[in-house]
């Protein structure tokens, strides 16, 4: 019953901030902002010392030496964090902007303008820097926020809210707009993720079982990608400098990313010539090839691949996200063979094509269902900052709202707006004479 | 058992057809559109004979006039239905559409490309209208589509896809694009939603109680409107003539659907000469003035209002979408106060404002989270057609995806598209030297 207090408590205190953020001009919006880095390095020290505390409790429960990277704050990751907010107060307000506009014949004038979605949860892990992204996306897009980040990061979190508080306070911006839940009680997810009309949509950030866990809970609408199995194809028509490039930049530069490939599908007839080559450099980077029966066959003893580690691919290797340095790979006969192997085993987040060929390219931008699709480069470049969108709020791979990097535009909706002077449906007003006409067919949608 | 079969199986077959539908040209979906409409009349004697089956059924259960007349289908509505589909066949086809597209500094080109959605599961009541309007936008934005019409209409809706089917064969169009639920067991529908990762978004059509169940059902992402509580705000720099036009126009024009006005808020300077005249033309179209404190006592004795039903108004009647010849009234001090009244009570569907004042019009538009706000017209316009954007799937009043009519546009997004010539991200290749460097900083959405 506390949680669930808790939680109404924070979400109507966030909605009630709502028509003052849409009225808000982008001028306060930036000064806040603004006003948030330059607070971020006067108090650096108590952000540290924050974060001590959380990294000193993350040790004694013996957490792995990744986690505690991920969530140390140190003068260089503030620094960071000010760039970030620098970056997206200089990003264009989307709020307000006229999508559309047109007049119908009986002059009235129909026009899309993007308003704010109303309030926005944002569920993340471990990540104090998460904190600074998405309340900085959410205040310029005018949106209230609610901030869940990883219980870990708690001391991190607070401070930097505490921040972001003070310079709304000192900018006139609505202080209730950015919420931070402050307790480590789970439960207070879930009663959040029940507060349907109060808030307007859910974003989790993090792990498939973070995503799932809020997909599978929450009555409110849903934003997320529960991971990225990216493809690489290989066509027989590749440009082999391109392809090896390709193919060792998207697996071999961040590896723990969910723009990285997972797998390497490689037609038949230039897998003789290609795989070798590419083995030979992934053996140098250290990258695993698990393979199958054709590519087994051709490797295992080949002499370029004397350094790599070979093995026999399973089928649900191909479901995997490995985010390591592993790959799986399966040879084609076709273009069409390609395509379905990446529909089946894919994650429809970001696939890609290396070939000359410009049927093949355009076949496979056409028909393979996902949120970014290449031809002929790395499939590292899904991100909102990669693709110039600016700073992105995380990657959706759902097929409503947005797909791929959701950047500003995606925190907005357009809503209709009418002009008129006075525009009747057909024309009936009050009646000049005494006859009155009324249609009272019953429906519920027209 | 039988019904998650069931389910599954029509499932899988429409999205089998989700690739072959992405590369239908539209001229195959515009012949198959216009067959059907030749079909609908060259088979109409069946379609009206079906129908009859249905209304039969329909009157031995004593259902109610009113459902009997929406679910009936002669000669003339079999028209409209021809009529729909030669719209949709002349509406510019979305598929393919490039949205946006830019060069980035390192030579990437990325752009956005409209592609369908998916698999649509469409849940509808007794209208049997509703299964070729819902299946020719589905079939025009190259998206599959499983039609779950009222159980009442089981036997006009199986012909009508029946002859949906016959013209998909006859001009090479996926047949098991259009899926049909041939059954009145409920479970079937419950079993369908939980199909994600089959079908790409439900939605469902109809009374607040359907679309309550579907959304608390679905594993599915739902688009909805739960239902239409439509305000009306009369300020005191209205002209006279637009107020009570207006006022009659979206309460009695077409008093049972949606987009009808249920609430009149009327500014206090303008109350006492606006109410009477408007109460005067209310009475003659047999309009019942639910009435707050000022009003009620305004017009209880008003000569103006002898002949109409002037009764107390209940809070609770201010969140009711009457759908009926009833108006609840409120008299406000000021526009901040109109709006937080429309915030409160409204379901954020369609508003409007009669005013010659600019800012206070701005200020509407502005302020009013609905999906259509409107400056000095009728609120009935907020429909696909009237807005000018062909036939409508349903409006939303959701915060994602779409807010407002949902037409051809809203039944596809944008997916990013990537033309590159061998970009690498940061530029690492195949090492020159054998000095490999590797990035192994752990992250899952970066």
């Amino acid at each position: 019953m506390q949680a669930k207090e808790y939680a109404l408590n924070l979400a109507q205190k966030a909605k009630k901030t709502v028509r003052t953020l849409t009225n808000l001009k982008t001028d306060i919006k930036n000064k806040t902002l603004l006003r948030t880095a330059e607070l971020l390095l006067e108090r650096k020290e108590e952000i540290i010392a924050e974060n001590k505390k959380d990294l000193e409790n993350a040790e004694k429960k013996g957490y792995s030496k990744a986690l505690l990277d991920r969530l140390a704050l140190d003068e260089k990751r503030i620094k960071q964090m000010v760039q970030v907010l620098k970056d997206v107060a200089a990003l264009p307000d989307p709020v307000g902007e006229i999508v559309n506009m047109w007049t119908r014949p009986n002059g009235l004038k129909v026009g899309q303008m993007r308003v704010p979605l109303g309030v926005i949860l944002i569920i993340y892990e471990a990540r104090p820097n998460v904190t600074i992204e998405a309340a900085s996306l959410c205040m310029k897009s005018s949106n209230a926020v609610i901030l869940k980040g990883g219980s870990e990061t708690i001391n991190s979190n607070r401070i930097l809210v505490d921040i972001i508080k003070q310079a709304c306070r000192e900018t006139c911006f609505p202080e209730d707009a950015v919420m931070f839940v402050d307790t480590t009680d789970r439960s207070v997810v879930n009663e959040l993720l029940k507060l349907e009309g109060l808030i307007d949509v859910a974003i989790p950030r993090g792990g498939e079982s973070l995503i799932r866990a809020v997909a599978e809970n929450s009555k409110i609408p849903v934003i997320k990608h529960y991971k990225g199995v990216c493809n690489l194809y290989i066509d027989d028509e590749a440009d082999m400098e391109k392809a090896l490039n390709i193919a060792y930049n998207a697996k071999v530069q961040r590896p723990s990313v969910c723009n990285a490939i997972e797998n390497l599908v490689v037609h038949r007839s230039i897998a003789d010539r290609f795989l070798p080559e590419i083995a030979y450099y992934y053996g140098k980077a250290g990258v695993e090839m698990r393979c199958d029966e054709y590519s087994y066959n051709l490797l295992i003893n080949h002499p370029k691949a004397k350094d790599t580690e070979i093995v026999p691919v399973k089928e649900e290797d191909y479901y995997e996200e490995f985010l390591d340095l592993i790959i799986a790979v399966k040879v084609v006969d076709s273009l069409d063979e390609a395509i379905d192997f990446i529909e089946k085993y894919g994650s429809h987040h970001s696939d890609a094509i290396v070939t000359e060929n410009y049927t093949k390219g355009m076949k496979f931008i056409q028909e393979v269902d996902s949120a970014a699709v290449y031809i002929n480069a790395s499939t590292r470049f899904t991100d909102g900052n990669e693709f110039g969108l600016g700073a992105e709020m995380g990657i959706s791979t759902d097929k409503i709202h947005a797909r791929g990097p959701m950047a500003l535009k995606e925190l907005t909706i357009p809503k209709f707006i009418v002009f008129g002077d006075g525009q009747l449906r057909e024309n009936i007003g009050i009646p000049k004479d005494e006859e009155i006409k009324i249609n009272t067919e019953s429906c519920n949608l027209k």
